[in-house]
Order: structure tokens, then C-alpha cells, then sequence
């Protein structure tokens, strides 16, 4: 089935949209982008040419003119999906207008053609359950920007076809992202609730004044976040023990297993706790100074996927 | 007061110790190494001549010879400790064992010397309050090897000294390490309270069958871990809203307070638990393996450690 897959739509061109647009273009594919609106459809291709470029400076893109013109911008949503055999939709995350744009797509997708949505957090069983062909709708969620971040969590609905998932799962490898399989659908899917857990026991932290919002940082940034940039947390334990996962956790489950009891009455992020943490990361980065830090952030993120690449070829 | 810290005590030559002795001999300060084990004197100076030959290859080290050399190994404690400036306490983590040990530099130590103990969870308090000199105690606690990862958790007791704490400080930023302060003790301190956070829930998914353990592992090495290998999780929000952390937080906020409520009632690592995710480790990983791969993560962090010195150097 993913062998069939040489023509994809992307509906919604924002930054994920168009992050995705690279993703596929690069790996040969002939992709077209639909948006609504116009201002957004008029910059599209200008974004992409500059992702592009950073990713040739980066060595990681050979030939950007070629990438650029596998991709194609289109003014009706049908020109994208009817001749598409997987469609990448990425639009607002809202449920109401994730369910207008799914059932959209549904009335003029092809007999074959798939549908993954880049939802962070909301399942495809909240917006797909009265199309037709819900059972090639599923939720293909990427990280931000997804030409430099390559995980994909793939969750299908109650009833999406196992086929479907597969040829999804196959793409994802195929154009060489990293596909991971959420096998039940759940608030937040993986990459959230990990995310959401550690992000949970930071601003308590904060809040109960043991360490600054910089200081928590850095424990990350320069300590956890390492070994986390190419292992995982299971194979980080398991190698931080002389006999490995089972010896680690019969030895520091309990202390882990307290952590987890002293937080069960979970506060909110509360306005004032909102504001302190605000106070602290504007003292550090101004809001005008937001946009330039993206661009930083981004560009890490591209020599970072080039060192990867470079470990990964080595091995 | 830091810049009088010239000579360095390391208390336990295991796998930490030697790694501080690099920390501390590479800055150019004179490193003397005690253990009461015979067999671990013997081969520590093999151990550290390995790690700098490593980061020498990775142009982190210009003379490994001359860093060697500001190493002695000693079978006495006293002869680690009466001279030094700063002891770095690094012996079996039980608070029995910190404790005898504790009391015996703190017998011969001199009245300007500063001990932090390497502890990762048991905080000074518990194994620090019978020492006489015990307002120069603290918890420096580093990631495993130290001369790879550079992030330092200080926490001081209830009667350590500010200027102590100052001091240490002052000291870990001197060799190139990246302090925090953990203002009080709490369990498991900031590092392994985070680390803890995001385990708990990677177990429960595996528990509850979300996905695989493998699966779990690419969402952070192929997702969450890039982006907190150069910035930590409340930049990472900063920068992953319009608006900055406060938009962040008042649109997501809801999302992972909802996360947080449906953990409420943690459950231990059980052994059942336990037995899977070791069969999924060791079908993935066989024991015998685990040193080999082992070896393969020092070197990739060290590889990345020049790759970080790179990007912060270009800034």
C-alpha cells in the first residue's frame, strides 16, 4: 500500500503544513498545498525556499530548486486532495474546525487515499466519526518543525483500518521521519503527556521557590536533555545500571514511586504562577527579541539534525 | 573565597570520581584521589587516561599528559583531604556510608575546606548534621560521567554557609561545569524529580499499553530530547507560542493540568512491570551488550559535547 503513495496534499499551509511540504518534497514526492487564505498561500513557497536553504547550508539538501518544484500551491481545497493519495491535514486545532475540514476532504478524497491529521492533542475519533471514509483518517502528529524534528506519532481512531496505519507508519520511514505508534487513542497522545509530566513538576517546582525558572533550564538543557537527544529514557536507565533496566528500577523505583505520591493533588498553572515565570523569561529574553530566538532555535535544530545524521552514518 | 580553590580531594575513585578528576585536572587544578579499595587505586589512573585520550580525539583536551599529571592517587584519606581546598564526597550512595565517611574528612579536613558530596537523592542533611565543620557541607551532584555532562545540582543542608555555597559555585562555573541552585532539599532534588516525572508516566503508557518501550524512547531521542539538548522546558514553551510562555501556558495549561489529575493514584514499578519492559530492553539489547553500549554513549556524548562547544563558541 505505502508503495502506492507518491502524491501528497497538504491542506493548511502554515508553518506545519509547510514544514511538512519540505518533508515530503525532499524525499521525492510530488506535494500540493491548499489553503484558504490567500496571504498565507502567497507566502508559502517563499518560507519553504528559505527552510530549504538552511537545510542546504546544513548539507542535509542537496538540491533545493528541484525540492521546490515538486511543490505546487493550489486555491481549492479539491486540487489538493482528489488526486493525493495521502493527505497531511494541518490546520487550527480547534474540534470545530478540524471536523469542517475533515468532512471536506472526505467528500472529494480518492478510494484509496489516506488522511493524516497533525493534531497535537485532539484524537481523530473527536472530528472523523461522520465521515464516510473515516476508517483512512488517523492522527499523524509531528513536532515542530517537522522538516527538523523527526518523530511522527501516529494514533489511529477506534476505526481506522490497521492497513491505513501500516501505509502511514511505511511513508513516515520511507521519507525518513520516525514514525511511533500510539496504539489506543489518549489526551495528549505520548509526546505531550511526556512532555506534560515534566513540564507539570517544573512549574511546581518553580512555584514552591526550590529553583528558577533558568536554573530548571539548565538541569535539562545541560544535563537530562543530553543523553535524551539520542537515547531514550527506558535505554538511558537501562544503561545507568550495572544490570540494567530491572537492576535500576528495583533499586530506584521506590524513590520514583515517592516522587509521584508527594504529587498527587495537582494544582493548575495559576495566573500569578503564570506571571512570575513570564517575569522571569522576559527578564532573560525580551518579547521583541521572541521571533529572533525562533530563528535560533530553528537553526540549531538544523546542525543538530546534520551532527545526527553524521553519528547515524557513522555507525 | 573561590578563587582560593587550587587543590581538590575526590573521596571514592568508581566511575563519578574519576570523572570529577578530570573535571577538576582539566580546569588545571591539582586532583588527589582517594579510595580504600585497593583494586579501584590501582586502575583509576587507567580509567582517567581513557576518558582524556577520548576527549582529546574530540578536540576537547589539547594534553592529556599534562592533565595526568595533576592527578595523585593516595591510600589514605587523610592524605586526600587535609590539603585540599574542596573535597568532592563520592562513595556508594547509602546514608549509613555517607555518613562514616562524612565524619571522617570532616576529622581532618582544614578550616577553610568545602565537601560536596556527589549524592543524587540523599540530601547533606541526612548524613551531615554530627560533623563539626558541618556549615561547609552541601550536595554537588553531578550527571554520569561529569566530564561530559556539565550540569551541577548544589543543595545545601539547612546549616550549610551562603558563602560556601557561593564558593562552590564559583568553582563548578570556573571548571566549565554549569551549576543550579536547588534552594532547599527536597527528594530526588531538581534532576532526578524531572527525570522521575516523565519515568513515571513513560511506565505507565508501557503499563497500560500505549505503545512500546522502544516506541516511548523515539518520541524523546527523535522529538523531545533534541530541542531540550540546547534549551530547556521553559524556553522551549517560551518559544513555542505567538505570545511566549504566558500564551503557552494559558492555552495548554488546561491540557496538562488534565494530564496531571489522571495520574493521581501512582502506582509502583511492579515486578511484572518491571519483567516486560526488561524483556523488551534485553530482546533489544542482550546483557551482554550493555557495556558495549555503554562505551557507545560516552563516546556520542562526547561527540556532542564538541558539537555544544562548537555552537556556543559560533554565538
Amino acid at each position: 500500500m505505502s508503495g502506492d503513495i507518491r502524491s501528497i496534499g497538504i491542506v493548511g499551509a502554515g508553518l506545519v503544513g509547510s514544514g511538512w511540504s519540505i518533508v515530503f518534497a525532499r524525499a521525492g514526492l510530488d506535494v500540493t498545498i491548499f489553503d484558504p487564505n490567500e496571504a498565507i498561500r502567497t507566502k508559502v513557497k517563499g518560507h519553504i525556499e528559505t527552510g530549504l536553504k538552511d537545510l542546504q547550508a546544513a548539507g542535509l539538501v542537496d538540491d533545493p530548486a528541484a525540492v521546490l518544484d515538486r511543490i505546487s500551491v493550489v486555491d481549492q481545497l479539491e486540487a489538493a486532495v482528489s488526486q493525493a493519495d495521502y493527505v497531511q491535514e494541518s490546520v487550527f486545532e480547534r474540534v470545530d474546525v478540524k471536523t469542517e475540514v475533515s468532512l471536506a476532504i472526505d467528500k472529494v478524497m480518492g478510494p484509496k487515499t489516506i488522511v493524516g491529521s497533525s493534531s497535537s492533542g485532539i484524537p481523530a475519533s473527536a472530528f472523523t466519526e461522520q465521515c464516510a471514509n473515516r476508517a483512512r483518517f488517523m492522527v499523524s502528529h509531528p513536532v515542530n518543525p517537522p522538516h527538523l524534528v523527526p518523530v511522527v506519532e501516529i494514533v489511529p481512531a477506534p476505526w481506522t483500518d490497521a492497513g491505513a496505519v501500516a501505509a502511514v507508519d511505511a511513508l513516515m520511514t520511507g521519507v525518513g521521519q520516525v514514525p511511533v505508534l500510539v496504539r489506543r487513542e489518549i489526551e495528549g497522545f505520548i509526546l505531550n503527556r511526556l512532555q506534560g509530566a515534566l513540564l507539570n513538576e517544573a512549574w511546581a517546582l518553580f512555584e514552591e521557590g526550590y529553583a528558577s525558572a533558568a536554573d530548571i533550564d539548565k538541569t535539562v538543557s545541560y544535563g537530562l536533555g543530553l543523553r535524551w537527544s539520542f537515547m531514550g529514557p527506558f535505554e538511558t536507565i537501562d544503561l545507568n545500571a550495572p544490570g540494567g533496566v530491572k537492576d535500576y528500577a528495583e533499586r530506584l523505583g521506590p524513590l520514583y514511586h515517592g516522587i509521584a505520591q508527594s504529587r498527587t493533588a495537582p494544582r493548575p498553572w495559576s495566573a500569578d504562577l503564570i506571571a512570575d515565570v513570564t517575569a522571569e523569561r522576559r527578564a532573560a529574553l525580551p518579547a521583541e527579541d521572541l521571533a529572533g530566538r525562533r530563528d535560533w532555535r530553528d537553526a540549531y535544530l538544523t546542525r543538530l539534525a546534520a551532527f545526527r545524521k553524521r553519528q547515524e552514518e557513522g555507525k
